[in-house]
């Protein structure tokens, strides 16, 4: 089977060797520490490293298992019934259902090539006054798009003048393989932004070491929901990864993923090109893990993924990324687990399924 | 200052050569599996090895960071605005604190010297129809008492009788020093029951490996809370605990815990006969982490609280450990961590405080 459902590393990217001789460094240089209960900020030294990689203090940095976790405690602070919460049009999924267990109506706001579309965000947010707004800036998930540094600015404007929150994740950000880099959205409104983050796709998602930063205040009150939780959060993958970052071995892991993944995304754009022109619309990311495809023609989402799992192709339903319904005709397609001749191939299969449809 | 506060192992009971060396075996035996994304259930041998143990099938058993997110997701599932769930009173203080976060109305039911009030329950539970119910059987958290094998089978009939879930937390199981291990409730009832454990209070809490096991089709529920929060638990800590049972270190690592664990048992018990005879009511656990101590004297918890801490003493506030309001005068006094001359001296300092108030 070709799967094209989640977001999945390599398996070949794991650093195997570096994570064994981290790991027994964690344990050699720690000890008991992470052996004991701690505080539900998690491994104080990585949060003292992050803190000087993105320019704030220890005290606005909490670790998770994972950045899900933590837009779940957020959504649990800041939303519940009654409250409304806006999202890109389409959207992380699992992001989605999260903002949505929280009892808070969950909006789209429809996205354009270069991020979000402002004049509808404008709209919605002055009509229903949302307390945030989950927004993935860089290579969005699942649709690929950038968001223009305008853009930016203008949602950090917006959100001082409607108060809102805004939560942007950014778990691809360092996965750029062209063009430059743009500020964060935080950058621009530090004082109303959480910014969401992981190791999952640079290291290894199996350890589970996401983290955010933001509002001291605001992070305080997310450790608060994290120790009525789990007290504590698990500390040896923490000390791991704050090995890992020590040693300096980030920016060679990083050149390794870019080399392994951008042939994987050109193979991707190009079976697009060669299959799919005049049958759907899709944006050429610069960096990250998914290209997104809109289909032309009106498909039942259903008698798509059975169709394509007869034929060999796993997909993940396309209306889940949608808040507000639609999305059938949407596909999401991650390129960097798979070998470029699955990618071509399961490109191929899909292409003759949905002209026969 | 002598720590009463929570229930922490002692630093020098955990295994640290045999942890790094499972760290090991986990990372070169299951390489690439542990660190890519897996299944919300956990990691997979572990699973298999806790149902050989516990005479169930792996599906009915989930892996998770520690077992009170268990019994968070265990909430979500089946409590809610206008249901209403039972504990003992008093009771573990964070469990307390999840209930609650459902929305559901927590209430209490008395404790006696062999467990829960049959009378007060079947009135509770014929007044209030309970969803679930809450319990510790074997050295409660917070008072030390163990549930009588006659109370286990009543509870279970009641649960059959009334129909709810009973959620039995098992984390000091295994922490025996005297006396007889009693069946499980779950024994009695497996249908309805969920059985929360952990190896926090065995091997190390900062691992963070807590399970539960009960019907599948429960487990399957709770598993799908646990991909809609954080996909995939932190496998390296389970990888690491399954290597550290299938080595066979456990029974040793246990005994080590009993002899190291027992005599400051010992210790407190002297300190409360020596101290406080005539002055409160104690039970004498025959295992696990804590003796509960009720005042007979009226204090106010603050004024307790900050009166110990001026003179050098950390307590945790009783009231936290009662559902339904009061606890002023009660006090958890844990004991594993102690050295036996902090526990004397401590418990020497509370009760000269306490004369005085």
């Amino acid at each position: 089977m070709i799967s094209f459902t989640r977001g999945v590393p390599a398996n070949e990217a794991f650093p195997l060797d570096e994570l064994l001789s981290c790991s027994e460094s964690a344990i050699q240089n720690f000890g008991a520490k992470i052996f004991q209960y701690s505080s539900s900020f998690g491994f104080q030294p990585l949060r003292e490293l992050l803190s000087e990689e993105y320019g704030v203090s220890p005290d606005q940095i909490i670790l998770s298992h994972g950045a899900l976790q933590i837009l779940d405690f957020t959504s649990s602070c800041f939303l519940g019934e009654g409250s409304s919460a806006l999202v890109e049009l389409p959207t992380y999924d699992r992001a989605i259902q999260v903002l949505k267990r929280s009892k808070a109506t969950v909006m789209g706001v429809p996205l354009e090539d270069d991020g979000i579309d402002l004049k509808a965000l404008k709209e919605k947010t002055a009509s229903f006054k949302p307390r945030l707004i989950y927004l993935i800036p860089d290579f969005q998930n699942p649709s690929g798009t950038t968001m223009s540094l305008k853009k930016r600015e203008k949602v950090a404007e917006l959100a001082r003048e409607f108060d809102f929150l805004i939560v942007e994740d950014i778990p691809y950000r360092k996965l750029r393989f062209q063009g430059n880099e743009l500020p964060q959205i935080r950058d621009f409104c530090p004082e109303r932004t959480i910014t969401l983050s992981s190791f999952s796709k640079l290291i290894s998602p199996g350890l589970r070491v996401g983290f955010a930063f933001g509002p001291s205040e605001i992070i305080s009150r997310i450790a608060l929901q994290a120790e009525e939780t789990y007290i504590t959060p698990s500390l040896l993958p923490q000390a791991l990864v704050f090995e890992f970052l020590k040693r300096g071995n980030l920016p060679g892991q990083i050149k390794k993923l870019h080399s392994l993944y951008f042939p994987r995304l050109e193979v991707m754009l190009d079976s697009l090109r060669e299959n799919f022109s005049g049958m759907g619309d899709w944006i050429k990311p610069e960096g990250g893990f998914f290209v997104g495809l809109t289909l032309k023609k009106k498909v039942e989402a259903p008698l798509l993924l059975s169709r394509a799992k007869e034929a060999g192709v796993l997909l993940t339903d396309g209306r889940g990324f949608f808040a507000d319904g639609g999305g059938d005709n949407f596909l999401r397609l991650p390129f960097c687990a798979l070998k470029p001749e699955e990618i071509r191939e399961g490109i191929g299969i899909l292409a003759r399924l949905i002209k026969e449809m």
